[in-house]
């Protein structure tokens, strides 16, 4: 399998990543991008024989901009001066908090933690600071042992993007580095490497009159050191981002490390003097992965997964305070909501006030309230509080009370996802409150969930006695038109949120979580309440069992498409150690019974498998996230005990497969994939989902 | 000829432009660019019969971003629901303040006055925010008088550039805006104006759902006002731009207007309430051009000349003090001096502080001294003060004592221009002394200009005695390298600086102006000297005078191309009011009978006249600048009394018909010509050279 695949190495909360690893100009220095920031990255060294370079294989030809000005004179051309290495000769490690590529004499590595974000409201800045600062690192190692003569390395790039000018900077206390602007730089503090700048790479390294190394009109910037014969030397390096100022719209915020740094300047004097630190610390997260059960496909996914979380992520400062946002991937909508809720198991387990940030963000600003309705239209009842699909797109903030996604009188894409958001913020919210025991939040925000209760049951019937326990009236803010899900551009059977077997799995568990925070704040006909729903729900469900063993996806309406979200939901009864609830003998023993016989019936090639032995979620539709893939993959294995080749190793195997395509590989990891190809979800931060396979250790086993 | 070129409509001192006029996605709202923004442009109305719209033809066919979500379903086509205007039924009126466009029903200003900067030291914020607002006003009227039914009229964008969303804002005080992220907007206060987002205009224009207006995830927005039946109504609009905080790296400035304006939304309020006084300024601005003599292809190549001039104007601000930028178009870099010193005419009529403010920022921060040499190397004397070619390049100052340009060890293409530029700082500074009459600044200066006479006579000769008024002698810096001019791109004839009879004369000039400030500063020595070098100029410059009747370009070096900017230089005699110095029967009289007759023997087809009577600079490059054009034609009338068709309507034509070619009108008013072609130099702001015309006058004539 190549080992030319993009990935991120993302500062934590900068919304930025110096990704690389995808052939070609592919990579490079993105600062808030919905993709890879297309630059030619120079990481290379001096060929054995001198006055040759080779480097890795992450640019392209570049042509010359010295014709725009000069037009009469071509300028000799340096064109092959710098060679690729070639790909066999190139191996690669990549880890957790290291990515490192080996090449003849030149060995590379980029460090970037995976850590806890601490609280900022309560930790100290040093602590803060330490995490939230916006680099990466790098080290370049060129061993000239056998060298006869002295041999240069170089780390650069060619910048694409905002208007402003590539420069050099000296820090003011030693070191030097490349810039784009006020935005993205390479430092390095090693006395011995000096900076060119120039139209190409070649024309930097040819260059040998030091009074032009800094020749202000290139496009193209080296940090450029030499080796003495029969030395080996490693190079050290920050890779820096920084926006200053104001960076949204809608709501003024700031980004929290604004706090730190005043500019590119600040941010790498910071980094590489605590290199040693963070590298140490880039190091020590590859311990997270250390799992003996995980294969190396699960192993894989997952740091890809979490490296992709982190390019999406944007600790932000509004009034003094912290807003946390995980940015959409290829799209940038601010905290998805959907999106939230799967990524909620990894920041649970990693900085669980960012889940509590963002469902405050939702309460208090992105919530609103509707009237709901029968299909068909002529009808209208009460509804209740929901929240919006997210709070803005692209660094802008939507208005109070909407999303910068949802549309009226539409039954597919864009429609609203009115009942799903609001399954969602009690779900995460129960998760919260249980794995924090932060009981004072939890006293908080009982009348939120109280209007969640009732809103939810509004969704389900005006007439209390005729309810079961399932979604069935759409929101009046879809007018004509009808909700939708987080599969949204799947056809209905995920498509659609009303009568879904995938929601009302997911509003079963909504439920049970209600009736045990109702119970324990003794509010007990509330409990009741959300008890006999918990009920319902699962006793409809499972009424919709067929003889063939399935749940059809829309239960009582015209959709038979057999989908594996169905078992989705069970997740949360399990995160919220409501075990009892997901014994196939106990109180919802029917339904656990149901939904793993409805797995074990579709989980079949030419149903929900494909060929390659992937998933495919629904049987209708060549649509398959892999998000929700590794979120069912753990229920499979850890709630229903399926343990087999296609819940485990043949599916990992396929899915790693799927990132390793070709035409996924600038990507990074991304989520939607058609026959595994990437079409939608691109550069994604969703994956994390996969953290819960760390749950499976064997020595955690029941 | 075609009315669809690309024209500026461009605030004072943003760096910005509201470029419209040529066809296709070739317009828009740049801030800080070196070319159009590339938006599309949605300008128009309701067709009379109702349901389908026409617009101006400044936007191409967008492909929807709807496939980037949902690429299932490929939604329903809105291809073709707005139609461009048959260009026949376009009329077009291009003023120096004002650009409208009339089809059907249909017309549509901009409006941008031009006008003075007062010295923002010294006069009052409330005339300095006047002239600085960053934006621009438009009026949209749709006449629908004979209409039987309401029509819509709409203005809006599809925007590129940075990351930042899209998204419509509302002003506190009433109004309605359509913005990029935080920096270009376009704003109506038209209580009966809303605001429509989607992701293409069609999208937008269709929607029937209020609810659905500001669609988040759209890329491009209109505003959108309604005209009732049998009413003609006048919708106006504020194109605003903002970039706020620190906005140059190098030494940190930001804008001026930023003492006045936090953001888009304040811009536009200020600019929509003050709308009349800003409208009435820029039909005033027209006034500039009303002399009777200008004929239309002046005023019409003056018109854009001036408009791409302010788009690249750049009012910073440094420690609480102004900093003039003139930015050089597509290139971008700063305060290029050999642009400074063409500009200088248009400056020291508009704002004659701008002109010091550089002078300045060149002697204090852009200045250096060096050694010099013949050519051959092994020699090495004593050289003395000059300027850099420029002070960076896109928003980067580059380092104190040099330039982003200049490299060493070349003999073309970025190569110093050392002698150029000190003769520029004298002549520039000379200029401003007269015209400003500010003593107190040309006694601090005298220091600087005794620096720079030394300068120039240790780069004429090191022996006093063998001087003969020329340069001679090569900077240090150029390594063994030579010196180029201003024409960098262009062949020996005008590259070379060493000998070549454009830069004699200027230099002449600038001895001659020296002769004068030493003398009336009671420095009869330094007096006597420069006007020595004067002399000695003139009587070198005539003794290379060949039988033909002309001076060959390199004097006395293996060039004998013919070239005309060889009397570009008796400009400043004129403006230094030094008019007894052009006397063809005064002390300089063989000077200017020679020149005179070079011009006339070398203004002949094959020789520096293209077939179409356009001017070649050179009879041995095919690339005229126009600027340059613009001078030389001022100097061979207005100087040297040359009025043929050759020196006025005939070229004058030609040079439009160039402007006008097809491949230019993308790029406004471009300076660099192959055969009528811009290769170089483009939407440039040189060409203002052309405010000398105004001095041609008959009733000025002496």
């Amino acid at each position: 399998m190549t080992i030319f695949y993009n990935a991120f190495h993302a500062p934590i909360g900068a919304h930025s990543s110096f990704t690389a690893g995808c052939r070609g100009r592919n990579g490079g220095l993105g600062l808030e991008l919905g993709g890879p920031a297309d630059e030619n990255l120079y990481i290379g060294m001096e060929a054995p024989e001198g006055g040759r370079f080779e480097a890795l294989p992450f640019f392209e030809g570049a042509e010359s901009e010295s014709a725009r000005y000069d037009h009469t004179n071509e300028g000799t051309s340096a064109e092959g001066l710098i060679k690729p290495f070639r790909p066999e000769a190139i191996c690669r490690d990549f880890r957790l908090g290291e990515d490192k590529w080996k090449a003849g004499d030149l060995t590379f590595s980029i460090y970037s933690p995976v850590e806890a974000v601490p609280d900022p409201v309560g930790c100290s800045a040093d602590q803060l600071k330490a995490v939230v600062r916006p680099s990466v690192l790098a080290e370049l190692t060129l061993d000239n042992r056998q060298g006869k003569t002295a041999r240069k390395a170089f780390f650069g790039f060619m910048p694409t993007g905002n208007p402003d000018a590539l420069h050099v900077v000296d820090l003011d206390r030693g070191g030097v580095g490349i810039c784009k602007g006020q935005s993205t730089g390479i430092f390095s503090d090693d006395a011995t490497v000096h900076a060119r700048q120039h139209f190409t790479a070649e024309d930097a390294l040819r260059e040998e009159t030091a009074a032009n190394y800094r020749f202000g009109l290139g496009g193209t910037a080296l940090l450029v050191g030499t080796v003495p014969a029969g030395q080996t030397r490693t190079f050290r390096f920050a890779v820096c981002f920084f926006r200053g100022g104001i960076v949204t719209t809608g709501m003024p915020t700031s980004y929290l490390y604004s706090r730190f740094f005043n500019s590119l300047a600040e941010v790498a004097a910071y980094s590489l003097k605590n290199f040693e630190d963070i590298r140490r610390r880039a190091e020590q997260s590859d311990r997270l992965l250390g799992a003996a059960h995980l294969n190396d496909d699960q192993r894989f996914q997952m740091i890809h997964a979490i490296r992709s979380y982190y390019g999406s992520t944007q600790l932000l400062e509004h009034e003094g305070k912290p807003l946390w946002v995980v940015n959409e991937g290829e799209y940038r909508m601010l905290n998805t909501f959907d999106l939230t809720v799967d990524q909620l198991f990894f920041e649970m387990r990693m900085n669980p006030w960012t889940v509590r940030n963002e469902l405050d963000l939702f309460t208090s600003r992105y919530s609103y309230r509707d009237t709901v309705h029968f299909p068909g239209g002529g009808n209208d009842h009460p509804g209740g509080i929901s929240f919006c699909h997210d709070m803005g797109v692209r660094n802008h903030f939507t208005a109070p009370g909407f999303s910068s996604y949802e549309l009226s009188a539409l039954t597919g894409c864009f429609s609203h996802m009115t009942h799903e958001q609001l399954v969602n913020w009690v779900l995460c919210a129960a998760v919260y409150a249980r794995q924090s025991r932060d009981k004072a939040w939890l006293a908080d925000n009982l009348p939120v969930f109280e209007d969640c209760l009732q809103s939810m049951l509004n969704r389900d019937n005006p007439v209390a006695a005729e309810r079961n326990g399932i979604m069935a009236l759409d929101s009046s803010r879809t007018a004509d038109g009808a909700e939708i899900t987080t599969y949204d551009s799947l056809d209905t059977s995920l498509g659609q949120a009303r009568h879904n077997v995938y929601m009302a799995v997911k509003g079963w568990a909504a439920y049970l979580a209600m009736e045990r925070i109702f119970a324990e704040a003794n509010q007990c006909e509330l409990a009741r309440v959300a008890g006999g729903q918990a009920d319902r729900a699962a006793a409809t469900i499972v009424s919709f069992m067929t003889d063939e063993g399935y749940i059809p996806a829309v239960m009582g309406e015209a959709c038979d498409s057999r989908i594996i979200p169905a078992i989705e939901g069970l997740v949360f009864p399990y995160v919220l150690d409501q075990k009892e609830a997901l014994d196939p003998n106990g109180r919802f023993g029917q339904l656990i019974q149901a939904l793993s016989r409805h797995l074990t019936t579709i989980l079949v090639p030419g149903v929900c498998l494909y060929p390659d032995g992937g998933w495919q979620l629904s049987s209708t539709a060549d649509n398959s996230w892999l998000s929700k893939i590794y979120l069912c993959q753990f229920v499979a294995r850890r709630v229903l005990g399926i343990r087999t080749p296609a819940t485990g190793q043949m599916a990992d195997a396929a899915h790693r497969r799927w990132l390793l395509q070709e035409e996924n590989l600038r990507f990074a990891w991304s989520d939607q994939m058609r026959s595994g190809v990437a079409h939608g979800s691109k550069y994604y931060p969703r994956g994390v989902t996969s953290i819960l396979w760390l749950e499976e250790e064997p020595d955690h086993t029941p």
